[in-house]
């Protein structure tokens, strides 16, 4: 029999999810099965008919965080079988050799490349195919009342309006739903842009039908202030994407000719010109896209919950953001259970719970951007890596800051705490070694 | 003969400002008298006919920054007519005797505390009689397009619209052209709230139609987390500003009985109980104000420039959000003569030369806070002040940071470092001495 849920003791039946990207569809299908009506509500036609936007997916890295979510709608198996595993990063340095660094010591524990869509429509499906989901493409929320939970849209028909006990907004980076909350007194709110555009490029398949690269990694052109990266995809192709400062001299902006972008290619990505056949095409019409973090507080405003990237959007440089959005869910489930379904009492544990750690990633994510562009390329990154894998396969429980985010549920909030503990302790045991070895040296040399 | 600007080479005429507050009124006079038409526009109704809105004001403290900016309209007089001078604060203990702290070392330099309606009044009536100057009451702005300078206003009547060769956002805190920036990519944007609120009190003219305090300077009860301030009015009563958490146990929203204000203020602000005969009415009805601090870049956008709060709302514990928005008007003014009337090169500017200076200042107010409500009480900060007054009198161009903001023009942006330099200077030269005084000491030791 399904829970009773409660707002202040009433009962809770109906809820709006704003949003059907990756989070919606995930909170959406969690919901229903917990016995409750979810209206899913979608700006967009359907992209399972309508198709991808050009030049704006990222292919996502999903790792254990959105794996343990997934697995929660019984989605992890068939997404899996959906994804290529990469096991570590290729370095594509301007000349010379390429390089590897494995992700995780024995080389075994793999991020998992699929692209944003391919997710996207399974999810929908699920939750489409979830008994209590009525999904309502075609709706641009333009209003939300937060103390009664009354909604509105544009639809291609006319405004329309709705009412729920709960509404989430998973409505994205610039969410509609949080414009509402926005311009209340108290909300903390603040929206941050890298100076770096991106623009996507793309690697096809070889003349006979393979992989271009290898497709058992993450493919880095580290360029210090740009850098280019790679992820495979199941058509034997590669989506490259490209960061790089949009303004000034020398910015993504000023390469506006074909000549400029293929001498500017030929200069910098010399190896990568020849996979990429329609390089100049793409790169003059592909979209330049931005890249923001936002953080916001509180989440919650009467019925009225944020989620995924409507709360706390990330830069890609850590490949969280679809993890740490399908996590969003797994806690908004875990609080409704520890509320005992008292829905007010379960939002106000969502926010606490979650915003440190989705503070703590945010912060991981913008520093990665200078791990992978720019000390990737240093010898001392490279031996501190291999000194970390080494570690790991000897010190019970060590684990790298990469592989606790990527391959480990440990709250994002305690992973800075826990490398820095287990790095004075490896430093103490190698300092107590070194001190004792110079004892035992000296007393050697004593004799 | 006016100066001819131009956007671009071509001629600017017409100028929009949002907001008809002080900098709104100030900005638009100065642009007027540069030969440009301006359109000021502003949401509410005439002040001067409507009256204030209840418990909305903090009395402003007008400085240097102020009375520089007031005195190239020709203001500085009048508004300083109407003013009262502060040289310094007395503090109110919960037991004790009354302490005096001088704002600057022979105690002769003031603050200058004055009504916003007064002064606002004022700079509405200069405005309103500069030749190019339209006043528009009643339009509350709800679009404005940036590359064009097209602007929509609600009206009483109905909807109407503007155009613009530059459009001048001097709407506040929570501006609407603010907000029709701030959607689009690249727009760095915070909005931080204090959880402290801030609640308006009174303390009236004695029966004898006396000052019921010494209203020659700035009244502090340093409570901690909380304090109380009161500022004198030309009427001869001061206006009182209680600052205090809003939310939790013992929390500024917690005193919501007559009984329950008698008894807090009774047991914390003792000596100002007697005073206040229409504390609890004033309590329970004056609204809880918010304490937000507004950052954003870049602050200009096509055709828009932002200006004041708009661009930069800071916290009231440094006085100096008016000064800081006085003198931005100036700095806009001096951009455009700098760039030889070339609008669009002005903007930039501004926007250059501005920024740094104000969020030096929002992080100076916020850290006055703590100044004026912990450290005014320790015997550290006493003498550490009256040790700064000293050396300001003998060390030619020392200065403290409060004089440095208060009574010079000094950019913001450089005063820490300026302090940080003269103190190390003061350090190094003190223990110099100390040195030379104990080798003098150790010489006579030896003798």
């Amino acid at each position: 029999m399904p829970e009773q849920l409660t707002w202040h003791g009433d009962p809770v039946r109906r809820v709006a999810v704003v949003g059907a990207g990756l989070s919606g569809c995930l909170i959406a299908t969690m919901l229903a099965r917990r016995g409750l009506e979810v209206a899913l509500y979608e700006r967009r036609t359907d992209p399972r008919v309508a198709g991808a936007e050009r030049g704006r997916s990222i292919n996502l890295a999903i790792s254990a965080r959105g794996i343990d979510a997934l697995a929660r709608v019984g989605l992890a198996e068939s997404a899996l079988a959906d994804a290529l595993p990469m096991r570590g990063r290729t370095l594509h340095p301007k000349v010379g050799e390429l390089g590897f660094q494995s992700y995780s010591a024995h080389g075994t524990r793999a991020i998992n490349s699929i692209s944003r869509a391919t997710l996207n429509h399974a999810l929908l499906d699920c939750a489409e195919q979830t008994p209590g989901v009525s999904v309502h493409f075609g709706h641009s929320c333009t209003g939300v009342e937060p103390a009664t939970g009354t909604l509105t849209f544009d639809t291609p028909t006319g405004q329309v309006g709705a009412t729920a006990d709960l509404v989430i907004g998973a409505d994205g980076a610039y969410s509609a739903v949080r414009r509402a909350l926005q311009f209340r007194e108290g909300f903390d709110f603040s929206q941050s842009f890298l100076p770096h555009g991106y623009k996507e490029l793309t690697i096809p398949a070889t003349a006979d039908g393979e992989f271009a690269l290898d497709p058992g990694s993450l493919h880095i052109w580290p360029r210090g202030s740009a850098m280019m990266i790679a992820l495979p995809n199941v058509d034997r192709s590669f989506t490259c994407t490209l960061f790089w400062p949009k303004d000034g001299p020398g910015g993504l902006l000023t390469l506006d000719t074909p000549d400029a972008v293929t001498a500017h290619f030929a200069e910098h990505y010399p190896d990568a010109v020849p996979l990429m056949p329609a390089l100049v095409d793409d790169f003059l019409h592909n979209p330049v896209g931005s890249l923001v973090t936002v953080r916001c507080n509180p989440w919650i405003s009467g019925r009225v919950a944020l989620l995924g990237d409507a709360a706390h959007a990330i830069v890609p440089f850590f490949g969280q953001g679809a993890n740490c959005a399908f996590e969003d869910c797994v806690e908004l489930g875990r609080c409704l259970t520890d509320a005992r379904g008292e829905l007010s009492a379960a939002l106000t544990l969502y926010n606490e719970r979650r915003k440190a750690n989705t503070d703590a990633i945010a912060d991981m994510a913008l520093e990665n951007f200078d791990e992978m562009s720019n000390k990737v390329n240093s010898a001392v990154f490279h031996w501190t890596t291999r000194a970390r894998h080494a570690l790991e396969r000897v010190v019970p429980g060590y684990a790298s800051r990469y592989e606790l985010v990527s391959f480990t549920t440990t709250p994002y909030a305690r992973i800075e705490g826990r490398v820095r503990r287990q790095d004075r302790l490896v430093g103490g045991v190698l300092a107590a070694a070194a001190v004792a070895g110079s004892i035992v040296l000296t007393r050697k040399a004593r004799r």
